[in-house]
């Protein structure tokens, strides 16, 4: 059940169900129309930013649950945010009163805590499991960044963070895209510290990862109808296609990254989206619903990328360690034979 | 292999060293001769308190690692602490290389280690494990509560965060005593918002985990030589025996805690010690100590607890959320039948 780095799930868990909600901006690209709650308001109705995150990620997880259909509360909450002492995900968790496991991998965090709930159930420790995220760009941009009031200008080589929250179910039985294998991922950093280029300093953990893969599984890039990478966005999507070809390793037929697509091209974003609400929100609206469609998208390998960045370290001198976690997740009855 | 809450390791993964660092303070106590390397100076040598945290992080899974003479590299690392962004963890990810799941509950972040740590190599998914977590006064001060440097006078309430690391190898085989089940805890908040009442805000959480796990497994405290919390000092102690008295539980027997053991009685701490480091110094120094000697103490239900408390979310007027989850950690060859 383990080569390498890489975890196979032989009971195949199911996302049964998710549920997502995003801003304003978000929902003007292409996960308008497959997001459970757009918002007109990217305070949801709170008054500060902070409280808005909060109530994404409950309504994410909530309604994830509800769309789930369960006999019974979910077993266990996996979940981590952006913010100091993940308290999004701590908030929901008290509000909605599941056993509580916190993790934290910035940005990758969707893709740690499906491949967690993917052992905790596979294992036998979990009937079901909810793993979910969110970011919003107001909360994390006055954390890791400056006061929004400052106006500051934001460089060409910047991603914008993503306001949304996504929530995914896990269970038994027959219903919905499988769980396969996974990938754990380890910190690489090749010096990066510039706090407005996470595309850059992210792009070499998600290759390190997706090549570990490869080579865990010995699969072809081919296996997979999409490679979905987390928030690289447009610079950081080069760069991983880059490190990899360099290993002879070509993923540009079927790479896409949740960062490059989410915003619409009319909007002016420099690299992309950013945060661990962009590949939450793409991966649990857009994606899931191709994979539940089943007809081009069937294999996809989800590789949500996070930039352990702490503003007191990078202000002590220090560069950005970065990780991927890699979770395969396919669609119908016929999966590779190394993983049943 | 679940009840309830309470999930059961069928085959046993060992605690197959640990190793602990701590700063001078600490060892003044009952743990400075159980400790590797009991320190003379809280910087470590280092230029910033958050250097000497992440270089005792490191030294603490390096020793441990190095004293379990495994074959080859651990397949994984469970690791968080109290610094933002975890960063203490994620360098010491960085600089071994290894598999990262970076995690976050705080204070019981030792007992989220060891019970992920658990059901990984359970389940088939790792060989190996560390678990893993550190705390520094300093750096924690200025981080939830003043800078050093303002001189506040401490509240007859409050705790003072240990200086100090952790790190325990799981391993199958037959070498150090056993992971035999664990209870995940959910939020439990009361309402305290007292960010120098540590011990009062986390013992409900306690309490409840506690009590889960006692109906899930069907025991008596009687059952465990050594009910051990984390860090609810002396206030959070009498708390906890209280409410679980309340409910008909009694555990005043057999229960002790990290934080008001580990500081010795004529150091001036108040409620007694707190920070991810208090359990993690105290369980895997003293208390691994006891469990290998195996003639008094053969049976300890550790049960890490954590207030997962934000300064901005304090700032927004929070409450406090807590938690804590419970790991069974048996010596000897004869394990209660029903974890079988």
């Amino acid at each position: 059940m383990q080569t390498g780095n890489t975890v196979y799930f032989r009971t195949k868990p199911r996302i049964a169900a998710t549920a997502t909600v995003a801003g304003p901006k978000e929902c003007a690209g292409v996960v308008g129309k497959y997001v459970d709650l757009p918002l007109d308001d990217d305070t949801f109705g709170e008054d500060t930013f902070e409280r808005a995150e909060r109530k994404m990620f409950l309504y994410a997880v909530q309604k994830s649950i509800e769309k789930a259909n369960l006999a019974a509360p979910p077993d266990v909450f996996l979940a981590g945010d952006l913010l100091n002492q993940i308290i999004s995900a701590s908030f929901t968790a008290r509000a909605t009163g599941l056993p509580f496991l916190g993790i934290y991998n910035a940005c990758s965090t969707m893709s740690e805590a499906l491949l967690l709930g993917g052992m905790l159930l596979d294992g036998g420790y979990a009937q079901t499991a909810v793993a979910a995220t969110g970011s919003h760009f107001s909360s994390a941009e006055r954390q890791y960044r400056y006061p929004l009031e400052l106006g500051n200008t934001r460089p060409p080589q910047s991603q914008w963070t993503v306001t949304g929250a996504g929530s995914a179910v896990l269970a038994r039985g027959e219903e919905g895209p499988a769980l396969t294998c996974g990938t754990v991922g380890r910190v690489i950093d090749y010096g990066v510290s510039d706090v407005n280029n996470m595309g850059a300093a992210m792009a070499p953990a998600a290759a390190d990862t997706i090549r570990k893969h490869l080579i865990d599984t010995g699969r072809d890039p081919s296996y997979y109808d999409l490679i979905l990478t987390g928030d690289l966005g447009v610079l950081g999507s080069r760069l991983v296609k880059d490190l990899l070809w360099e290993k002879g390793i070509d993923i540009s037929a079927n790479h896409a990254d949740c960062g490059e697509i989410i915003y619409a091209d009319n909007e002016d974003e420099f690299q992309g989206g950013s945060g661990a609400g962009c590949s939450a929100v793409v991966f649990n609206s857009y994606i899931y619903d191709l994979l539940r469609g089943g007809s081009k998208v069937n294999k996809v390998l989800l590789v949500a990328t996070g930039a352990l960045l702490s503003t007191v370290s990078s202000g002590q001198g220090e560069s950005i360690p970065c990780i991927a976690h890699a979770v395969a997740i396919e669609q119908g009855r016929t999966f590779d034979r190394e993983t049943n």
